[in-house]
């Protein structure tokens, strides 16, 4: 498996307006590539403009928020592409299609790198930061998942959370953990 | 619980070679506070000094090979307090020592930011690499934990890092992967 970036993808749709989607980015030599599901806004956007901004957060309500449906940060022109960026990250990256590689279910855009910026210094990993990302995957995967193994895994993330949150990491957790307990008290 | 920044500290021992130590600094307001145990080499760096530097890296190599004796990893000067840092950090944040709250155990060393710097964007969050950072953990406890108790937290983690590590995640997670199981092995 190639290393994989957690970032925020924004592209921009037909009308201008920005598209915000939590994305796992292949590495692959000098290029990122881009997997979008068939269909999505992204990929339709990715196929119209052939660009995209790769943003670098820290802050995990953005992870959780879209999950969530909680889409709506603010965001700012790219630099070089015709885009938009996350006005929170510390860092973003302006992509260009450069290739593509049609599937059924996920066909590949491989990008280049065109320009990258950085606005804010990386203060270090946070444990909260990876459990509220690793609790913003499960509640993307709660219909495939049982009940014993999705309780068995919040148990396990809580102990990194607990320790180390602030008070986003905080809200984070409490949106992607009110959508949990409604999927599992509808269950029931 | 303050949140908590996992970062490398590195101080510089009497003879001016460069102590470095994986630790989670906490954030209070305005201050950033160092709580080293006692005895440590931290400590009685930061008690002749009252400077420390926070590397903040995304090579997780450099939090395992601390945790397995490989604790040679490349250093230089940092620009404002007497220091070092890290060559491979991403940013890096010079402290000074303003104040200390004494412990038995751990002392608290409250430190101001005198200075900051960025070296390399921030690219996202990486699952592997949180999964090392935990693995890291796990490793600086095994005396503290049940075997079962340490192979469920491996199965665990070998999910996300199996999707999305590059080869310097693959070497930081061999090497911890080596140490629990020769702890394991001399158990049984």
């Amino acid at each position: 498996m190639p290393f994989i970036r957690e970032c925020i993808v924004t592209t921009l749709n037909d009308d201008g307006s920005v598209h915000i989607a939590p994305m796992g980015i292949h590495e692959s030599d000098e290029e990122l590539i881009i997997l979008p599901f068939k269909p999505s806004t992204t990929l339709d956007n990715l196929e119209r403009s052939g660009f995209a901004t790769l943003n670098y957060t820290d802050d995990v309500r953005i992870y959780a928020g879209c999950i969530t449906g909680r889409r709506d940060w603010p965001t700012c022109s790219t630099e070089t592409i015709d885009g938009a960026r996350l006005e929170n990250c510390l860092a973003h990256s302006e992509l260009e299609v450069v290739n593509k590689v049609d599937d059924k279910i996920r066909p590949q855009y491989i990008c280049k790198n065109v320009h990258e910026s950085t606005h804010h210094p990386f203060h270090g990993y946070n444990r909260a930061q990876s459990a509220v990302l690793e609790l913003a995957i499960l509640t993307s995967r709660l219909n495939m998942l049982p009940q014993e193994k999705i309780l068995q895994e919040i148990e396990y993330l809580t102990i990194g959370y607990e320790k180390t949150s602030g008070p986003r990491e905080q809200e984070a957790w409490g949106w992607l953990m009110k959508k949990i307990l409604a999927h599992i008290n509808k269950d029931e």
